[in-house]
């Protein structure tokens, strides 16, 4: 049975992301950092990981972008999971018995009208989201809430008080990678996506952006996505991640990364993988 | 004399980085929230802000990108201020007597390595980095430390214990921004930058991001930044922050805005302002 290691307690959002990826017949690894993943799969302990790269309300989960540049593992696959996060208390625990409730600074703040209607009850920030529910049935606290997914609630004995309690129903989703050590043996060019790091070669220069996106876009490759992080080692330059619908033994990405290394110091291939689909939680 | 508002609280890098912007003579008004900052300054309460919005290492302060957005107040100018974590405690604790450090989430990442010196010493999240001084000051408790500025210290009657803190000393930046309701009258061609926020026509099609990069590079105008931020009513659709080295008064950029109109459904300058210098924590 394959070993998939994520951060966060069981009941995460990445557990259940993990069973998307991986599928449901693998042994789930709750670590309590993002690089004990990358670390896993390093020593061998893990087959592989599952990691969250995005979200579309809070924007890029930027931990993740740095330590893939860091660890250089492969991305082997991608889902958008629909986060829904719920209320979760004590058992027969009323709204108004709140004087807290705990979770990740990012759940927080996708809650924050909730907090906004309710002044009485403060946001307490937290390591995690499904940690907040374990911690909160431990400590069996009446006075006190956990904002974490369905499935934790399940999991730790919890009642949902309120489900969907993020401010936009519907809109919240997370994007999240497999990664494993070894690239993924992935030839169709149908739905094929590709993620590289790069550095600019000459990042002071004008159009040194521009160069790069040119490679794609005369050759009509749609970009997905353009991020940058900040150069572990190189203030104020950065590491940009560039992701693109082709697959990296296209005819035209080829051409493409050819051309790319006339404006670039540095390309590393993370992965080529199939396009990721939106599910919806099911635990 | 001009109030100017920053997050946190008294002795927070905001605090400091508030002089700096609007010079030694103003009051500073903390405020909880980022979100306040731009309340204050749109009813009248504040004279202007100062927000972070970039650090060297931990990358983006992204609540204010989507602040910035949401609120339109124009930046007035820049400033990357060097920054300098101590660990703060009450007066004759040592190292050793330390089980729990508090700051800000993004403090402890940069200090990650103290910890993973001290495996005794759990980091604890917080706020923010001058909140956790207060109150530990408050609490005074001698098994506890914050992570904060050697100004935040001082306020607060704490001993440093341990100056340059982070993991990479020197290498810690933060970028702040000077916001007000009204654009700077700034005419000057040389050392000009300005900020805008565009939204793509057609982010589906290929080399939607590339033809707007190419209405600055065909001109010769060096862009320092090009950010995107998930739009706040379209999941996975974005909010682009580009910042170029040009007035917006200057032809070339006039010449580049109105090619601009072909590529964007959307356009606004945030401001054009006099390009930030490093400057070093004189507190």
């Amino acid at each position: 049975m394959k070993k998939i290691a994520f951060q966060g307690r069981k009941g995460a959002y990445s557990d259940c992301a993990a069973h998307y990826l991986f599928g449901e017949d693998i042994e789930t690894l709750p670590m309590d950092t993002f690089e004990e993943i990358y670390q896993a799969i390093e020593n061998g302990e893990a087959d592989g990981g599952a990691i969250p790269i995005e979200n579309s309300t809070a924007g890029s989960i930027e931990a993740n972008y740095d330590l893939l540049y860091k660890w250089r593992h492969r991305i082997v696959g991608e889902v958008m999971l629909r986060i829904e996060h719920t209320l979760c208390v004590m058992p027969g625990v009323k709204v108004e018995d709140l004087k807290r409730v705990y979770s990740h600074p990012q759940a927080l703040a996708q809650c924050s009208k909730f907090f906004a209607e309710n002044p009485q009850i403060k946001a307490v920030p937290a390591f995690d989201t499904a940690g907040s529910a374990e911690e909160l049935a431990a400590r069996g606290n009446r006075d006190e809430g956990a904002i974490a997914s369905a499935y934790a609630a399940k999991i730790y004995n919890l009642d949902i008080l309120k489900a969907g309690l993020e401010n936009l129903r519907g809109t919240n989703f997370t994007r999240f990678y497999a990664i494993q050590k070894t690239p993924a043996d992935f030839a169709e060019t149908e739905g094929a996506k590709t993620t590289l790091l790069l550095e600019l070669a000459h990042s002071d220069s004008v159009g040194a952006l521009y160069n790069v996106l040119g490679c794609f876009a005369k050759r009509g490759i749609n970009l997905t996505r353009c991020e940058s992080r900040p150069h572990p080692d190189k203030p104020w330059e950065y590491i940009f991640h560039i992701s693109f619908e082709a697959n990296v033994s296209d005819p035209r990405a080829k051409e493409a990364l050819a051309e790319l290394k006339n404006y670039t110091s540095f390309v590393y291939i993370l992965g080529t993988f199939k396009k990721g689909v939106v599910e919806t939680l099911k635990y």
